[in-house]
């Protein structure tokens, strides 16, 4: 008995940080690499190859996947230049989409292709979804007859589907056999696809009648019949489902696997809870991103370059906001002139209600994500807001009111100052539960730049509401 | 043979939904239930109530769970009122932290002691973790000994530890068994814990020596000895292990569950996938909310008490930073006396730092949560997010400073602008580096408050740069 855990998650952590280690911090191995020449006179250089070539042999695809997206475009292209053919498809299976522009562009239409065919058809789809067209006419041709219509039918699902997720690689039985009977049958079949902790009970037109657990065979008797210890109401998908939302189930319901059934009530393919575990970073990583206007495509090592390119739309967007803002105050540089004070104190009216807008958005985003709003508590959400910042805005309102009046020695202007607060505390607070809501009623997602919309309103309106009240009595 | 899903996850959905809607839309269901007297005049309030109760009767845990979450507090204690006091245990290790201080503040001691003890032991300690000291305590007192002492063992883990989620019910099997004997022996144990897809071969101390997938059991011949067909290299971990990193591990290696072992080897339990999911998607909604300042028990229900004395403390942050600024922008007051114009332009040049600022903490923070950045890419990244910087300063700096020399028609303004806009960008993307970095370093998480802090640093940096260069140049 060999002693547990001969490739531990320790040593396998310090394998992926070596890799990176080498490659970052001895240039000239990234790009002798890439050079595809030895580097003559350093000998360390040729050493360190020679040290991460068997790293790389070593490392599971899922571990090289990682390292790969942790590195710079130079240096994650002469590392993939060390991945064997055969090993390139599962370790792009792995990888996040943000890096497979890269790797993808790096091989010729040939090597992809070999890349792929090992793969199960499952992940030859996930992957076929983000190749160019012609390459996948090209992958569908190396495919028999009807793993070729599965492709096909499967690429029509939209990106976030669960159609697009989902996992043909199923067993089914019949509901009247044995469960000797299925036990023969698993044994004669030799394998199960991965993640497999149930069967699925069906008639003989693909129609789903129930879920037999695994346990369920270990626990019974050999001659109990499969209906009689099915579950013949398990929890089942739709292609059309949104992934988000069977994840929330999934999380709900403890699943390891589910079915994904047609509107006829046939069995199509199954869900399985690593898909789902994706689902869930992926969409915690897109929320964050989308709040502050962050392209979902950019990775932290995409060159320049396509940083630019992915950042400029957002920019854009803010300097028009700014600008709008801009010229509210322009309206009041006559004010200004008379009483310099006010350009002082107006970014404190502003960023206070920046500061509010974003806490209630953030909130307001997750409930939303969460399915917790519904119709009927909108207006006590609402009112909540505007509560709180009714009380915050006459604290703070007052603490900076007086500290202004102390400060100038002008109470109207602390007054001025306490009032503008208040009032652009609750601005805040009525449009960040106002705009998530109104895009999520016009189908848009909430999330998408909302960050940028409150700030701008906030900024503009704390301007506006200082500097006009202001121009009303203090002038 | 039944149709597929007699209680189907849409009208589980739309029962929730319904409950939603009679307490919200419906005020004096809600009251009424809290007054503990029927309201006698309106019948329909009394059909309403019927129509709950049949419901709650009718929906699983996870389910309510989900509606106490989607409530305010008083029609939340409303609900909770119709939960029985046997399905009470299991609804609140379903629900989230944020709704549990309503819920146990509602009961008395003893009610919550019979609501806890229906459920498993892992359950048990999970809620432990949360109850007051000396609740914890009368719990320990009703259990048995040797659970006692694991209960002990656990509480004192780190909440966010491998340890604090694990579970203690795994099924061990000793490796010179045959597969015909394992089976034998799970039929007369006659269930197997939720979730398990494996069991443990362990020695007769409890060192584990490898792994059973109960698919092995089922496709290998009886008569095969365990040790042939275990896997002896599983993945496993340590009770002080993070939890979110565990989770990556998961995703990483598509697991279901894993063994938990101490630093002798021995087995001391096994974490399982749907913990996993908990923990990931914890894990978003708290990077979402610390990067903005909000705290992580406010839930969007809370009442306003409650709301304003969580948010407090950022809010007064928040006003100390904008005082800052504010002060910054006074030291120039003079400047700004004789070219009022700069009052309007400053908000431009500080807001697109911070939008900038803001884009390149979040990258840096989720690649940090990735593990993504390591000692030897700093350097990069840096390089990179100037990069970014410089050349969107240089177009849209430039853009603005045209405008702004069309504007007031003065090329010097103009040139100023597009000076502080380049400058406060390089600021932003250096200190958008830096802060998560240097958070890290020093062990803190950096999510906490990094948005707050990057406004603050480019506002005020912002003023300073565009206000100083002006004086400089202007004047």
């Amino acid at each position: 008995m060999t002693a547990i855990q001969k490739y531990s998650t320790k040593e396998r952590d310090q394998d992926r940080a070596r890799i990176l280690q080498i490659l970052l911090m001895n240039k000239a191995v990234a790009s002798g690499i890439l050079a595809k020449e030895p580097i003559a006179e350093t000998q360390s250089a040729e050493q360190d190859i020679a040290e991460i070539v068997t790293l790389v042999g070593r490392l599971p695809a899922p571990d090289l996947a990682d390292v790969l997206e942790a590195l710079p475009t130079e240096e994650r292209l002469a590392l993939w230049s060390l991945i064997t053919e055969e090993r390139r498809g599962s370790v792009l299976v792995e990888a996040s989409e943000t890096v497979w522009d890269d790797l993808i562009a790096d091989m010729s239409d040939k090597a992809l292709l070999n890349a792929l065919r090992p793969l199960d058809i499952d992940d030859q789809i996930y992957l076929a979804q983000y190749l160019p067209r012609d390459l996948v006419g090209r992958l569908l041709a190396t495919m028999p007859q009807n793993e070729r219509t599965q492709v096909r039918q499967i690429l029509h699902y939209d990106k976030h589907s669960v159609g697009a997720i989902m996992d043909f690689e199923v067993i089914t039985v019949r509901p009247d056999v044995t469960l000797a009977v299925v036990q023969r049958y698993l044994r004669i079949r030799g394998k199960v696809p991965q993640n497999t902790d149930k069967l699925f009970v069906t008639s003989r037109d693909k129609t789903l009648l129930g879920e037999l657990d695994l346990t369920a065979i270990l626990l019974h008797s050999p001659q109990t019949p499969v209906f009689k210890v099915m579950d013949d109401n398990p929890t089942c998908f739709a292609p059309e489902d949104h992934d988000e939302k069977a994840a929330r189930t999934f999380e709900r319901d403890d699943l390891i696997s589910a079915a994904v059934i047609d509107s006829a009530g046939k069995l199509m393919g199954r869900l399985t809870v690593d898909e789902i575990v994706d689902v869930v970073y992926e969409e915690t990583d897109s929320d964050l991103r989308r709040m502050g206007g962050l392209s979902a495509e950019e990775d932290v090592f995409a060159p320049v370059s396509k940083a630019v390119r992915t950042r400029w739309a957002w920019l854009a967007i803010n300097l028009c906001t700014a600008f709008v803002a801009s010229r509210v105050i322009g309206l009041f540089e006559h004010t200004i002139s008379q009483l310099v004070a006010l350009a002082s104190l107006m970014p404190i009216v502003a960023g206070i209600g920046g500061n509010t807008g974003n806490q209630t958005i953030t909130m307001i985003v997750r409930a939303l994500a969460l399915q917790h709003i519904q119709a009927g508590n909108i207006s006590f959400l609402m009112m909540r807001e505007l509560g709180v910042a009714l009380i915050n805005g006459l604290v703070w309102g007052g603490v900076m009111g007086t500290i202004t009046w102390l400060l100038y020695n002008d109470a109207a202007m602390g007054g001025v100052m306490t009032l503008a607060m208040v009032l652009n505390l609750l601005v805040a607070a009525l449009m960040g539960v106002v705009i998530p809501m109104t895009m999520t009623r016009l189908g848009k997602d909430p999330a998408v730049g909302s960050s940028v919309m409150i700030t701008a309103i906030t900024d503009t309106g704390g301007f506006f509401i200082f500097l006009g009240l202001a121009t009303l009595f203090l002038l």
